[in-house]
């Protein structure tokens, strides 16, 4: 119940509209591509918050990273397998037994190596699919493998004005691999604006610096030594030479991962590690649920849509990140009804179709009034009301929001303020009879989404 | 006794001298006038509040609104009645069936209204007294009626730098109906500060421009779809011809509300409405307690005068809120020892009287001496020293805190410092004798109320 | 678990370079002297930090003040008592009856006072030694005294940017005593800071102003009241000839104090006092842990030193502060593993010793890459990457992080990330043989100390 400060870029947001926006910067990699969202954009800046969209090919890995803000991540297309390396948690995922040839292989080590002849331990890997919604801590490492048909298509929310990023409001991502953004690979904007702060920050020439990983910054020789090989396989690990970018082709990536089946399975408490301290809190938790299908929606309404929550109740672990996410789905001219953000922003992504959206601010002013389609992003500030309408193709949308327990309040319908009200406030505050705040109360029954009508007379 | 942030308009407050103010805008609907203080001042921009205090005609009605930021309002007096409405929550109240004449009147709208022709149906309404301290959420939508005799006046600190309130520092309020700021009602400044700000926002011609309700700012066509009304109907609705103001009269508004004696009565737990996980929290939550009885009390010296507090282990509400109260009333020439607020902010309005206060920041800097005076208010920032003496009609104020647990340290008095510290600390520390040492620890056996003599030195 | 927000001084934080400073003010004082780093290096800046180095005399009193900001102090060297004050604590210590000639003694003050002629009462008092760190609230009154044979070097963080401190992100300190910041006794730039802020703040005469205790910003006559003492004791109050400094010489100071292994043994639950609300949560709390003996480690290689961690599990008023420490012993020559802080800020005082530290940045870009000696501080922001190597006569340091929960993530040795990941992801990130990526994960099975090599090829 307790609500948890948020940082805040601005004292005073000035919003007087808004945008359906697509990703600003495209970075491409060996085997995908990278798009962020403006963060200089005033809503974007005034909710603190940052988004990418990660398209990765069949075969494709992106290289293992980290960020300093925490974040959700929808599954759009595709599926794939998420590492997720906690420190503290054990290595409890092991492959069998290698195949013979590979003994013979010469390791370039040093000292001698006391690697083990068997298989591979390895921390939890996790398998997601189209539909999943992932929360995934600041600070921790994780990688993300396409194992799939079709290209995997993802879109996060990053929040950096978190509590758990305690630095400043910039995003900030650390590869543990690769050179993430080589120079000659993307003419990207992204890519001119990271190096351009590099150098900003070191003051040094400009031409050379590029933007590598962790281990870039150390000294070859500790690194060798911390990790007692030699400097060609520290070499290695610092990937100065590397311009694949930050989503790579991995082949013969045979990590051992549960089918989909058992992982759901392995969801009752109590199974699958020895409970400690830190596995009862973080290494068995569950980053997953699913919001694709219609037996999950928490509003249904035959003939307009559905909407699904996912919360803090529902996923645990959003009461860490405070964060939580609705998927929604309007049939053909189905509106969803005007209502406000009772105590979080609400990021809203187009997955699929077009729809028209109006969002009004606390003057009664119009911040919002336009077509929406696939793929465009719109952030709707806490409090201001918003209004979905979907097109002849129908309106699929996910929303991302700044609260674990996100509530709203619906302006018409079952819920609304309006039918909360006695009649006595109606009459009076709108200046009708008492008939008439009869209809405003009860000519709505539908809950939250209601039924298209063709017949309105105006567009969508 | 975790602590929350609050969020921080500045990095740098050189808060060299405070000021005991008056209201600074003041707006006039058709019953009422609503009063503001300056938000910009260092004071209140520093500790991240507004306050607001309204003056409701009888019968007057301030029109359904919510606010970004939560709120504790003192009821400074008269009475009336609150309705709150909480999205989730049921219509418990239900009113008596209506007059037969009613039903012959025709609704305009245009589907056949699915409406009851029995009596009302709404969310609880609460009775509230002068003395009262209300605590109201962020995002809640509110309305308050006087149905007392006698003029209803409120004043209300709304903490815009709460962790409820994720977007800026402005104080928002975002009305349900009517024509909140209506040109030509009022010439005050606070108008003219909100219609600047939505021209500037908009950057558009200046002189059309009015504060309106949410509803203003939709399609009217989708606002007669979504309440499934005709358009007229829905012109009423965005209220663009209102000239009343914020606060209306409203007549024959016999809105059921349960006698005061009941309602104090069903504080007790487990009655009043089935428990499930929305009520328990909110929906029969306490929101009101009454501090003006002097049984009421928590420090009393029948000389001096009493302070009664009122913090979240009374009033659970307020560890939601963040927020805490204390009302004092000091007698004649009465004063309360000099002290520090150790986690908190203090907002102090003085509601009856006069007297002198004096408040010292970090470089033993007097940043404020000075009478004050009924209706003024002053910014005590957390850690600063503040002495208060009643002058010689005695001194009444209700202290806001930004702590839900908010915690003082007096310097003189039985709880104070000096007397917890050894008398070598206080020999060395002051030069002094052990026998001066004791004098000070014990020569005041008060706990923080004092009684007032005539006869020193220095004027009040 | 859940985490909790900071404030934020910039919503943009170039850091291009760290530094490891020495104090950068300093400040004698009649027993004593106490030095503050820079407040406005970027660094501190972003993280939102300050940092006091105090050196006190045998028989110095560090004069009872609080500090707007919770700190963590760690005990360099020597010993000596703390009084902390908390208000509605009882005097739970009394001294045994004083010496019959005091009786005859006359009191200065005007009324007949009603003290006390047998012993002294005081609240709880702590002794404290070299190796230990204090938790202490912000807000709550504070005294030191060196009652040991040596000086008493102290080295402080205070958190100011803690949901704690709600005002800005000045550190501020409040003097109860003395003059703290005379003129004539010092020419630090301290001095000259905090006198040049308040004259700014008064705009008045810049050269009369000094830095008084809380009662020089009061009236004289009030105080003579409020203490109900004649006007030449309350002048005592003032200080305003006080020409001693902070930290005075305080001789004859025969303070009641448990000793220590009396105070050790209390630690026991439900011994002490009868259990109330306040005593439970504060007054009988905790608030001292010695991390100095090698018994106390967490982490110990025998060949390369130990890590000693304290946080809120162990002592639980960090989960009020949010504050946690870590002391590291590294023996000669020896490295501590590369790592991140995944959720704190670090802040490294060198208690003894020389060494080298690196950290890098997002970018790959290395922020800091030189020697540090003893009395040097070093901020490392969260998320960056550090590595610690022992110069030729060890590295002894202690980390003040900024969480109660801080964790860390290595990138070598038995917990790192490396070693956590599936075989595959490291050959195809760092394009490197089966072998290759198995020496990675498996040549280094010490924890995250690692025994110094003299062969190593590069300088430490």
């Amino acid at each position: 119940q307790q609500q948890h400060r948020r940082g805040r870029a601005k004292t005073d947001c000035r919003i007087s509209s808004l945008n359906a926006r697509e990703p600003t910067y495209k970075f491409n990699s060996e085997a995908g591509t990278t798009e962020f969202w403006d963060r200089n954009s005033e809503e974007f800046e005034c909710s603190g918050v940052a988004a990418v969209r990660n398209d990765i090919q069949p075969n494709g890995l992106l290289l293992p990273h980290y960020n300093n803000a925490p974040q959700l991540l929808y599954i759009v297309q595709g599926s794939g397998i998420l590492g997720i390396v906690i420190p503290g948690c054990a290595e409890t995922f092991e492959s069998p037994q290698r195949e013979k040839s590979m003994r013979g292989e010469q390791s370039r080590s040093e000292g001698g190596s006391q690697y083990r002849t068997g298989g591979d331990c390895h921390q939890k890997v996790r398998q997601f699919r189209q539909g999943d919604v992932l929360a995934l801590p600041a600070g921790i490492t994780l990688w993300f493998y396409n194992n799939g048909q079709e290209r995997l298509v993802t879109v996060a929310l990053l929040d950096v004005s978190n509590p758990a990023n305690q630095l400043d409001l910039q995003f900030r991502h650390f590869f543990l691999a690769g050179n993430p953004n080589p120079k000659g690979l993307s003419g990207s904007r992204y890519e001119e604006e990271t190096r351009s702060r590099k150098e900003h920050e070191q003051g040094k020439q400009p031409q050379q610096q590029q933007s590598g990983s962790l281990f870039d910054g150390f000294d070859l020789d500790i690194l060798a030594d911390v990790f007692n090989v030699d400097r060609n396989l520290a070499k290695n690990l610092q990937g100065r030479e590397d311009q694949r970018g930050q989503i790579i082709r991995a082949e013969n990536f045979d990590v051992l991962s549960p089918k989909f089946e058992e992982e759901e399975q392995s969801h009752r408490p109590g199974k699958g590690s020895q409970p400690n301290g830190l596995e009862e809190t973080i290494c068995a938790m569950r980053l997953r649920e699913n919001l694709d299908h219609p037996s999950r929606a928490d509003v249904y309404n035959p003939r307009g849509g559905r909407v699904s929550t996912l919360n803090s109740h529902k996923l645990p672990i959003l009461n860490w990140l405070q964060l939580s996410a609705e998927k929604g789905v309007l049939y053909q001219n189905a509106v969803m009804a005007p209502y406000w953000n009772l105590n979080a922003h609400s990021i809203i992504y187009i997955i699929r179709g077009t729809g028209r959206i109006q969002v009004v601010g606390d003057t009664g002013n119009s911040v919002f009034d336009d077509e929406v389609r696939e793929g465009q992003m719109i952030v709707v500030p806490q409090n201001f009301a918003i209004m979905k309408k979907a097109g002849d193709q129908g309106l699929e949308y996910i929303a991302f929001k700044t609260n674990d327990q996100a509530m709203t309040s619906p302006l018409a319908g079952r819920l609304s303020a309006i039918r909360a009200m006695p009649e006595e406030v109606l009459m009076n505050s709108y200046q009708i009879s008492r008939q008439e705040a009869r209809s405003l109360k009860y000519n709505r029954e539908e809950t939250c989404v209601f039924a298209g009508r063709k017949s309105t007379g105006y567009s969508t």
